[in-house]
């Protein structure tokens, strides 16, 4: 019994210690692929919230603020961060063609240190009609953080 | 002139030591870009031929041999390389369906060492009409060789 007792007490001791190890490394060196994820979601959740206050200037902040930044979809493939503002400022006239998006499904795969592959569904509901489908993106790690690269953006026959 | 002889004599000598040292880079170390598109483009180029010789299994050979391949479209997402297989030949059931394939513009985008990033143009010429639209592949370096891990493939509307 005595020595159960110095067992128990002995892995209580490694239990704490490894604890300690544990939130160390969460606050100095978190796992490689975790802040990525993070980042990733912070950044489409921004992307939802600002598309649903209809602001589609900040909703295009997730994207790479370039002229090689690419977008396909049925209409080919748009390119440049202005092409893009132009196609959602064409397509999405007002708050009502915009409806409310919904993002889901989300599954995040790291390509490296430095890019992820996003696969995930979108959805409006739109008084006119709901639409959606699924969108892959391809994200690179910037000076100015995970950014969109590249999005290629289906719509999918939507079931009643 | 004779100073001008000696300046076209020296610049002749700059020109072929830096054609030699490029000639002996291309030789032992190549671009770290060139080589994975080297690959990739051989890989497309065989798919292209399987799918013209009507072998839908060879030209799903470019693809990744996992549950985890993931093949995104109008029809959602589609998972698995087996899931793949069972799709392509249901919806290409013979050689008239599957018409002559024939991949352009394609632009390939490294990721990393082990990930690259291809666009291109994809055209199904057959007698029942042609279909043809945009692709965004992400293939990735592995033991086996690059393969499409993940394939985004949108029809777009046919200009006559």
């Amino acid at each position: 019994m005595g020595n159960r007792l110095v067992w128990v007490a002995g892995v209580t001791t490694i239990s704490a210690l490894t604890l300690v190890a544990l939130l160390a490394g969460h606050a100095t060196s978190p796992e490689p692929t975790e802040q990525p994820a993070e980042a990733i979601r912070a950044i489409l959740s921004s992307q939802q919230a600002a598309w649903n206050r209809g602001d589609i200037p900040a909703f295009l902040k997730g994207y790479w603020n370039s002229t090689e930044l690419s977008f396909a979809g049925s209409e080919g493939i748009v390119r440049g961060y202005e092409g893009l503002l132009q196609r959602y400022r064409k397509g999405y006239p007002d708050r009502s063609a915009m409806g409310e998006l919904d993002f889901s499904g989300l599954e995040i795969r790291a390509l490296g240190p430095d890019a992820a592959l996003v696969l995930g569904h979108w959805h409006l509901r739109r008084t006119g009609g709901d639409v959606g489908g699924v969108f892959t993106l391809v994200f690179r790690r910037l000076p100015e953080g995970w950014r969109i690269i590249h999005d290629h953006t289906s719509a999918q026959k939507q079931t009643p």
